[in-house]
């Protein structure tokens, strides 16, 4: 299979221009409209209103706690912060059915179809924490890169659908992404260490893109996904993102359900020693 | 002289309920009307657009690379962060014209002038920068806490006049004031250590409420100062703030400017071993 991403080189090299799209779908095969559509593919994010109703979100509040006091203290799929708090939880959905449902809403499954033209299946999900006072944030990077990198995922055609859980602030550690960047690949310099997956929940190290490449890929500015929790909030696989700090007293938690078409299920690993573990990129 | 205000203490108490207010002045005073004085009152915090003019602007632009580069590397008016890059430089009014002449402009001096209610001087005054990428940001924290323990600043009858000389953004570490913290002061727990200054400047760790405290201020919410170059925010000195990271590609710097009223001069220290240096306390 032709490598059309090099990334975790020795060397830098040029920015790369996507060659798939963004958009997969039409306007007749789901709920977005041309607009919508032509919004996402332009500027590589989407916000969408109500994506969990108000009657939904207790249910998943207690379910949250459900899931995180059901689970064995050493299980791989919980990421801790240096101060021994949760930072993430992964494969929710295989542990929950009210998370599950989620994925199955109507505001949720047919707009990944759509967004990727044709049948989806989950990649990756996490609960994402960011405790209040002290939360440190994650730096700049693609998704894809990783995923073409260290689980070996073949072309652009996924997307991570973000579900507030608590009301995200302008302030509070949100998520941010720089807009258009959907349309470059950013190859990254510095090889993958073995069992990177280890560190690199808590920390990338690698797939970094260097700071004079971030500077000209910020032109058209950095979006923060700001709103009150049930809001739904689309991203592209190769968006960069990032979040800064949380020191208000505000905590905020998202729900990350990330969609991979299945035309594009993964291969061998681009880039890495070897896979990572199933519930970071299912096979 | 009565301390009304006991912080640095050895075992935490209650809250106090500010004594004197906030604005000193009427309308009559100045160039802020009833609305302007009622809601910094009430928020401790006031937004000005067009402080600074666009034309003075690339002045100060370039003067402050002036000062920069005028001052010996040891200068204790300069305070770094830990990759050595500036963070902050004070008495900018003292070796630059420009500065001095912005302090004195219609729309800062007067202002402070109605708010404090009379003559006032600059009891410090410094721009900070906060570089892109990887600046970590500043802690919740009154200034006037700091003043009062370790400047003897007697009463709540200061104000910080903030102009932004580059774009402060939601999202590049911006100055986040608690809305309406002007009107109580947070007794601290913990003794000044000796020449505190030498290392507070650049992360304290003394004169910070806690958890608990701050969870409770912040029920009317968290402000960002936001607004292109020239933009002014006025910040009573009992206000807490603090300001998160910047991991964007956008760094941003600010002119702070605090005036003092003449009828409260510094003292000795209410609760320090001696007093600091004059570039951060004037006397």
């Amino acid at each position: 299979m032709i490598d059309n991403y090099p990334t975790r080189l020795p060397h830098a090299i040029a920015p790369i221009p996507r060659i798939e799209p963004t958009v997969w779908g039409t306007v007749a095969d789901g709920p977005l409209n041309q607009g919508d559509l032509d919004g996402y593919s332009d500027a590589g994010h989407m916000l969408r209103r109500n994506t969990i109703s108000d009657i939904l979100i207790p249910e998943l509040d207690d379910e949250l706690r459900n899931i995180a006091a059901s689970l064995d203290t050493a299980d791989p799929r919980i990421i801790r912060e240096a101060d021994g708090s949760i930072r993430s939880i992964f494969e929710p959905h295989l542990i929950s059915s009210v998370v599950k449902q989620i994925a199955e809403l109507d505001t949720v499954l047919p707009v990944a179809q759509q967004l990727l033209g044709g049948d989806v299946y989950i990649h990756q999900a996490r609960i994402n924490y960011m405790s209040a006072f002290s939360s440190t944030g994650f730096y700049w990077h693609s998704d894809f890169e990783t995923w073409h990198a260290e689980d070996g995922m073949p072309t652009m055609r996924a997307v991570s659908c973000v579900i507030a859980l608590t009301e995200n602030y302008p302030h509070n550690g949100t998520l941010m992404t720089i807009t258009g960047t959907n349309r470059t690949f950013y190859p990254c310099v510095g090889a993958t260490p073995a069992s990177n997956h280890a560190t690199s929940l808590a920390g990338q190290t690698v797939g970094i893109p260097d700071r004079e490449t971030l500077t000209r890929a910020a032109t058209r500015g950095i979006n923060q996904f700001v709103g009150p929790a049930g809001t739904g909030f689309w991203f592209d696989c190769n968006t960069l993102h990032g979040s800064g700090s949380n020191i208000t007293p505000f905590p905020r938690s998202n729900l990350f359900l990330v969609f991979n078409s299945v035309d594009n299920r993964l291969v061998e690993p681009f880039a890495a020693p070897g896979p990572r573990p199933d519930y970071l990129g299912a096979r």
